[in-house]
């Protein structure tokens, strides 16, 4: 049985919908699984120093421009949010509670919560809004509600990113299969490279 | 006649080195000339306030291990330099007045330079490297020397990584066609669909 691969992202970044619609196709096609890794790059970027790329000037302007086209490049349906970035501390943490308590949704959650944000323009940084969404998918939406105001989930996603940063893990979205690392929505073509031929 | 592809670099990037190996194809195929811009990412990086990938942590490792790994699935050849990253005013001074006064030589010089730092581990920061890859391509080496001290070559290198920022540049390589901006070298896939549909 081949190793799963390691999916990071952050709710908040559009390459990681991008690797998010992406990554089970991949997956599938290589015989593999997908362990899917909510986490917060905010911790991740202070820790190294670094910023959010929409944040640095002139970066920011392209880089809102590249997003666009990388979806229409990969016909991603893709419309940039009005409330860009955002904090995602409630979407991370309610995927890690669906992981945990309703495992057969977690996927469909997580890609819901992306498309609802990247192509609806509804702001997942508001609580109602996941919990609007856990529900339409018959999630017991209101033990999720419970479930995000404890220590026990915060905790969780804080030692996840943790997690994620001892591997070494930096950005959004990041893979590791088989030991080998890939930053980044760009970086596919040799996943996939690596996963067809095991070395690049 | 078709826009020409400008094309801006520093001799110390290695994904810049990688857009040097292909760049002349991919603008011979679409019939588009290429303009070569050797620029300085120092200054560019100081005002944006963002550092070179390779000083970062984490980042750092990552990259270097990258860099390698899109050489391989490329089929570039590539070797790190011992020395990396280095200064590259001398080179790219040396770029622009091989422009100016041998014209004819400047895109193989351009390249030159480059396989040098990028597969001979040659430290190209070095003045005596770059004059002599000029002799050896026929270029008047001892003119060359005397430009390389002089202030008029000194600002035309500053002004021209000043017109780059000014056209939006900030990072190696970087091309704009058509008006088209296209930061990185994992960005000529969609580089190529513009080349060839006019648009993306």
């Amino acid at each position: 049985m081949s190793n799963p691969i390691d999916f990071y992202f952050d709710f908040s970044s559009p390459y990681g919908y991008f690797g998010a619609v992406e990554i089970g196709k991949l997956a599938a096609k290589y015989g593999r699984q997908v362990n899917w890794h909510p986490i917060l790059l905010g911790p991740i970027f202070k820790n190294i120093g670094t910023n959010s790329l929409v944040t640095i000037p002139v970066k920011g302007e392209y880089s809102r421009h590249d997003m666009g086209r990388t979806a229409r490049f990969h016909n991603i349906f893709f419309k940039e949010p009005s409330n860009f970035p955002i904090g995602t501390q409630v979407a991370a943490r309610a995927a890690l509670w669906v992981q945990e308590q309703q495992p057969a949704k977690a996927v469909d959650f997580i890609q819901t919560i992306y498309s609802a944000y990247f192509t609806e323009d509804i702001d997942i940084s508001v609580p109602a809004s996941v919990l609007r969404i856990a529900g339409d998918l018959g999630i017991d939406h209101a033990a999720l509600e419970a479930a995000l105001g404890t220590q026990e989930i915060k905790d969780k996603l804080r030692q996840a990113t943790e997690d994620a940063m001892q591997k070494g893990v930096f950005g959004s979205p990041f893979v590791i299969v088989d030991g080998e690392p890939f930053w980044g929505f760009d970086r596919f073509t040799q996943l996939e490279a690596f996963l067809k031929n095991g070395k690049i």
